[in-house]
C-alpha cells in the first residue's frame, strides 16, 4: 500500500536529510506528451528538493519501435506493450498516464487498486461516470491530474495576487483557448479528433484546462450556458465551444476553446477585471503577467509586464535568476516537483483526482447546455 | 424637401467644379459629443473633396452657460434651448442629435418630417418600437446614424480584406468593448446610468458599436443567447452583457460589452479567425491592424502589426501621410466625409437608420435572452 | 512693432474676458507641412482658450495651382507667390515658414525685422550662421521653432516625471528617429535629399528631433563622436547619422537617425534609464508612454504602459476625454496652443528660435566629428 | 589525443548505429552557470541525436559545502577542489570551464595541452594575448566557447533568413545588452565587479555576446569607435559600453552594453534593417522573430511576430511542438546539441575558440578606443 509505504519514506527522509528512496515510475503511453513527462521526471530532482530519486523504469506502448526509440532517447530502461502487466508490477511505485483519454479510467483504476501513486493526464475521463470511479479508486493513493499550466510561475503569482485581494472584488474572468489544429488537414486526423478515443473534441483537449484554471484562480462555477461546433463535416467531437458563465464569487465571464483560431499556436489566455485592478496571462509569452493596479495614482495607471522569473514570484528558487525565461515544459517539472514534495510531507496535492472529476462535471454540463440552448446549474 | 434641394445642389456641382452649397447645421446637445461633432463639422471639408460648405449656424441643449461655452469655443453662429423650433426653421438643412438616447426618437422624427437631413447618435433610439418608427420617418431623407468606428481606417481595411476573401472562411468572430466608467463612483452618475434616460446601461453604449462592427464586417446574425449582470446596486440598467452568437455565415462568436472591464479605457476589440487568417483590432491602437495571412509558408506566419496609414489604405489620401497617425476624432470626420461625399453623389449612406434600427432589433434580442435564458433567432 | 501690439492685445484681454484679437497670418509653403500647419492654425482655438483669432489670411508659394487648392482646401483667404512682399504686409501679424531649409533664414528675418512673430519649420536654418542671424534678428519678436513633438501628452508627461525626479539619477539616454523614405526611390527625389536646398539630409530632418528632445528632457550635451552615412551613390546628403553622447547630468547614451530604417515608418523612440526608473516613448505609438517605476516591490516591477490621454497628464482638458487618443496632428495644434497661451500671458515661449539654434550647434558638431572621427565638446 | 580518440569514437558509431561511446565530463566551476551547464549536460542527449553518453563525472570548485550541494543537486559523480588535477585525469575527456574570466586561460591551455575536448564560458579571456595562447593551445582537440544565443531557434532562423538573402542589401545593424545588475548593491558585488578577476566589466560580459551575435548574423566589423563609462564610484571595471560600428558588408550601426539598463533584466536585442526588410530579437522574448518583409505588397507591410517553435524553423525537429516554448537553458542544450553532432561527424564546429578569440580582438579595440577617443581598424 502506497500511503505505508509513503510514511515510510517520510520517516526515513527525517531519519536522514541526504537519504533518497527510490521510485520506479511506468509510464503508460510514447507519444509527444510521453516525451514531456519523460523529461519532466528527469528533471524534478533537479530543480526541486524532494527526497525521491525517480527512477523511469518502464515505458509501456502499443507500438514497439516507438517505444524502443523513446526508451533510447530518454532513457526508460524497459519497454512494456501490455499495461495491464505493468501497473502491477511490485517494484513499480508511480503510475503515469500518458494515452488517449478513453484509456484514463481502465488504466488508473488498476493501477490506484494496485496501491500505487497514479498520475493522469488531461482530461480525467471521457465522462462523469469514468472520473468518478477513478476519483473513487484513487482515494488512498497519492493522485495528480495533469492540468500543468497552473504550474506557470505567471499563472501561480496571479493566483497570489488574487489571493492577497490585489484585485479586489472580481467582476469578470475571460478566457480563451485557441489553437490551430483543426483548421490544418495535416494535423487533424490523429486520436484525439475521434470521440471514440476521446471522448470530446475541443472541450475534453483545451476547454479543460481553461475550466480548470477559472477554477482554480476565481472558484466554483454557479451556472453556465454553452454552444459547441463542430466545423469539419463527417467529425464527430466538437471543434469548438463557447461558455457564458457566473462563478459563485458574483463574478460573470466566457470561456472559449477552439482548434479553428487560426492565427493561434497555443493560445491560452485568461483575463480578470476587480474593482482593484486587472490581470492577464497569455501562454504563448508565458514568462509574463501582466498587472494593471487600480490603487496606483490616476495618471500613472497602466498595464505593466511583469516578467515572472523573480525575485520573491514562485519557482524563483527552483529555476533560473530573474530575467532567465522557462518554457512549456516547466510547468510539468514544476507539477511533479510540487507533487513530489507534497508527498514527501504527507500534504495533499492540487490538482488531484477530485479536481478532474470537477472539470468533468462542467464539461458535462456544457454538453448538456450545448445540447438544451439552456442555462445549466453546476451543483 | 431635402430630396428636391439635393438634387439642385448635385446639378450645381456638376455645372461649376468649384462651387459648393452651403449647408446650415443645428446640433442638438452640447455634451462631450457635441464636442466631437463640432469638430467634425469643421473639419470634413478640410479632409475630403465635399461640394459643401458645412456652417455650424445653431447649437441647441437646456443649459445656456454651457452652450454658449461651447458655441464661442466652437463658433457655432447662435444658441438655442427649444430644439423643436430649431429642427422646423427653414435655414437649417441638416439637424444633428447628440443627447441622451430617449430624446433621439422626438427629434429625429420631427426634423426628418420638415425634410432635414438627420444624423443621429447611437444607439438609434431607446426601443425597436422607437427605431422603427424613427426609419419610417427618415425614409425620404438623408440620415446617418453615429456607428463612427465603421470609419477607423484600420477597420475599413479589415473590411476591404474580408471582402477580397483573404481570411477564407469565417470560423470565429469575438470582440469585446470594455471600459472602467462603472467602477468609478464619480463617473457612473450621469444619465448613461439610468434607464429613463438612457433606455439601457452597456449594452445600449457600447454592445451596439460591437453589434454594428460584427454586422458590418461579418454579416447578420442568425440567432443568439446572451446575458446581462448589474453590478452596483440600486442601479437600472445593465453594466455588462456577455452574448454567444451564431452568424450566418456559418462562423460562431462571441460579444462582450462590460463597464467593469477594469484595466481598459476604451477598448473596443474585435478579432476574426478565418481558413486563412486572423484579424485583429483594439480602438485603443487605432492606427494599427493585426493582420496574420495563413496563406504565407508556414514558418513565416506570424501575426504582422499593420500600420494603416497608407498607402494604398482606406483615407490614405484624406488624412496624413504614411506613418503619421490620427486619433479619435477622425473617425467622426471620416463618417462625415463619406456622408457628405455620398449625398453629393446620390448615392446611400451606410450606417444609415435603417442600420441602427437593425442594432435594436438584435439589443432587443438581447434582453429578451438574457431574460429568458433561451437562444433567440435574429429575424 | 509686435511687442507693443501685444502689450495691447493683452490690455484688451484684460479688459474684456471674452474679447479676441485678431491675429492674420501667413503662411509660407504649401507643401505637406503646410497642410499640418493650416491644420492647426484652424484647430488651436478649439482646443486651447487663447484670446486671439487665428485668421489664415494668405499662403504664399511657387505653383499658383498648388496654392489655389490649398487655399480652397483650408480656406486661405488669399494666395501670393511673392514672400518679400508678404512678411512686410501691415495686415499681417504672423508669419509661418513652412518652405525648404535654406530658405527659413531669409524668409525669417525679414519677418522678423519687419516686426512679425515668426513661426519657423525645424531644422531653423542650414548653418549654425543662418541660424544665429536669425536668432538676433528676432530677439524682439515672439518665435517659435517647430520642434512639435515636445507637444505630445506622452512627451509633456515623460517631462513631468524626469522634473518629479521620478526616475531619480539619469544613466542613459538613448534615442532613435527611423524612417524608410530613403530606401523607396519614389520618395527619394524631393528637395530634402538636395544639399543645396536642405542644408543636410537626415541630421537635418530627423535627428534634429532627436537633438531637441534629448536636450529638453534630459538636458544640454557635453559632448559627442558622430559617424554619418550616404547609402544612395551620387546623394550629396547624411542618409544616416549615429551619434555617442555625454551629456552634462553625467549620463551617456546615443542618438541614431536614418532614412534607411526598413520596417519603420515614423519611428521616434526614446528610452531613459535612471536609478529608480526607466521611460520609453515611440511616436509610432504616441498615445502611450512606457514607465518602469523601480521603487515598486522587486515583484511587482514591470514596466507599463500609460495611455496618456488624461486624466492629470498633459493637455487632458484640451483634447477628448482619458481613453480618447488623439493623432499627429495634434502636437502641432498644441504647440499653437501653448504658444498663443505664452504670447497673450506675456511669458517665454519654448522651443524658441534659441532653441533652433542650439540645436543647429549640436548638428554641427555632429558633422564635424563625422569628418575628423573626434569627440568634440559641445560649448 | 582527442583527434584520434574521436576518430575512434566515430567509427564504432558507423559499426553500430545503437552504440553510444561514453565521454566523461569535468566542469571547473560551480556557481549559477555551472548549474546551467549541468542541465545541458543532462538534456543534451534527451533533445539531439547524439552517439555520445554525456557523463557528469566530476565538478570542480574552491568551496566544498557548494560542490557537494551542486553534486548532489545535479548528479555530478566526484567533487574535487583542485583543477590542475582534474584536467589531466585520464578519464575525462572533456572539460567544462565555468569559472571568472582571469581562470580560463590556464584551465583551458591545461586541458587542451592534455588533449581534451575545452569548452570555455564567454569572454574566452580576460585578454587578446590569452585568448590567442588558448586558442592555439586548442587547434587540435575539439573546442567551444559559450556563445549560447546563437542557439536561441530565433536567431538561428534569423541567420537563415539573412543567409537567403531575404533582407536584401544590409543597411543597419544595431544591439543592446542590457540588465540593471550594476545598479542592485545587493548583485553588484560578486567577481564580475572586479578587474582582477573579470578583466573587463560589462564589455567582456555583456557586449562579449554582442560582438558575437552581430558577427555572426552582419559579419566581421571594419572598424569601430566606442566609449565606456563606470558609473559607480570605487569600481575599476566598465558599467556601460557604447560602439558605433561599421561592418565589412558596408552596413553601419551601434552596440551598447550597461548594468544600469534599469527596467530590463536580460534584454539582448538585435535589429537589422536591410533593403528588403527588418528582423528584430529581444532575448526577454525569446521563442519570437519580428519579420518586416519589405518585398510584401506596400498596403499589407508590418513588423510580423513569428513564434520560432517550428514547422521549418531550427531545432523544431529538437524541442517540443509548434506553439510550445521554451526558454534560457535551452540555448545551451542546444549548443551541446550541435557541438556533439559536429564532433560525431568531425565538422567543424562554431563558435570555437577562434570565434572567442575574434571578439577579444573586438573588444580589445573598444577598449582602446574609448581610451583614445579614436576610430580603431579591425584586422
Amino acid at each position: 500500500m502506497v500511503p505505508v509505504m509513503l510514511c515510510g519514506l517520510h520517516a526515513r527522509r527525517v531519519a536522514s536529510h541526504m537519504q533518497t528512496s527510490r521510485l520506479n515510475v511506468a509510464m503508460i503511453g510514447h507519444g509527444f506528451i510521453g516525451r514531456v513527462h519523460s523529461n519532466a521526471f528527469h528533471q524534478a530532482a533537479h530543480f526541486f528538493q524532494i527526497p525521491y530519486e525517480l527512477n523511469l523504469k518502464v515505458v509501456c506502448g502499443r507500438n514497439r519501435a516507438t517505444l524502443e526509440a523513446m526508451a533510447s532517447q530518454w532513457n526508460w530502461e524497459e519497454v512494456a506493450t501490455d499495461w495491464t502487466q505493468v501497473v502491477t508490477r511490485p517494484d513499480i511505485q508511480v503510475v503515469d498516464i500518458a494515452v488517449p483519454n478513453v484509456l484514463h479510467a481502465p488504466i488508473a483504476i488498476s493501477a490506484a487498486q494496485a496501491g500505487k501513486i497514479v498520475l493522469c493526464e488531461k482530461p480525467l475521463a471521457a465522462s462523469v461516470q469514468e472520473a468518478e470511479q477513478m476519483a473513487e479508486a484513487a482515494r488512498r493513493v497519492p493522485n495528480l491530474v495533469w492540468f500543468n499550466y497552473r504550474r506557470v510561475p505567471a499563472v501561480g503569482f496571479a493566483k497570489r495576487l488574487l489571493d492577497e485581494g490585489r484585485l479586489g472584488k472580481i467582476f469578470h474572468y475571460r478566457a480563451l483557448y485557441l489553437n490551430q489544429s483543426g483548421n490544418d488537414p495535416s494535423k487533424a486526423s490523429g486520436w484525439r479528433y475521434r470521440r471514440a478515443e476521446a471522448g470530446s473534441g475541443v472541450s475534453g483537449d483545451l476547454l479543460s484546462h481553461v475550466i480548470d484554471m477559472a477554477t482554480y484562480l476565481n472558484g466554483n462555477i454557479a451556472e453556465l450556458c454553452a454552444t459547441t461546433h463542430t466545423f469539419a463535416s463527417g467529425r464527430d467531437v466538437d471543434d469548438a465551444a463557447i461558455v457564458m458563465v457566473r462563478f459563485k464569487n458574483g463574478s460573470v465571464g466566457s470561456f472559449e476553446a477552439s482548434r479553428y483560431g487560426v492565427g493561434c499556436s497555443n493560445r491560452n489566455v485568461f483575463e480578470i477585471n476587480g474593482s482593484q485592478g486587472m490581470l492577464r496571462f497569455d501562454l504563448e509569452d508565458m514568462n509574463r503577467l501582466e498587472f494593471f493596479d487600480a490603487t496606483q495614482p490616476p495618471n500613472l495607471r497602466g498595464t505593466r509586464k511583469l516578467l515572472v522569473t523573480g525575485p520573491d514570484q514562485p519557482y524563483a528558487e527552483n529555476f533560473w535568476k530573474p530575467g532567465h525565461t522557462i518554457g512549456y515544459e516547466h510547468s510539468f517539472i514544476a507539477t511533479l516537483g510540487d507533487f513530489f514534495t507534497a508527498l514527501s510531507r504527507q500534504e495533499v496535492f492540487r490538482p488531484s483526482f477530485g479536481d478532474g472529476l470537477a472539470v468533468q462535471r462542467v464539461l458535462e454540463r456544457v454538453h448538456k447546455s450545448a445540447e438544451t440552448g439552456a442555462w445549466i446549474k453546476c451543483n
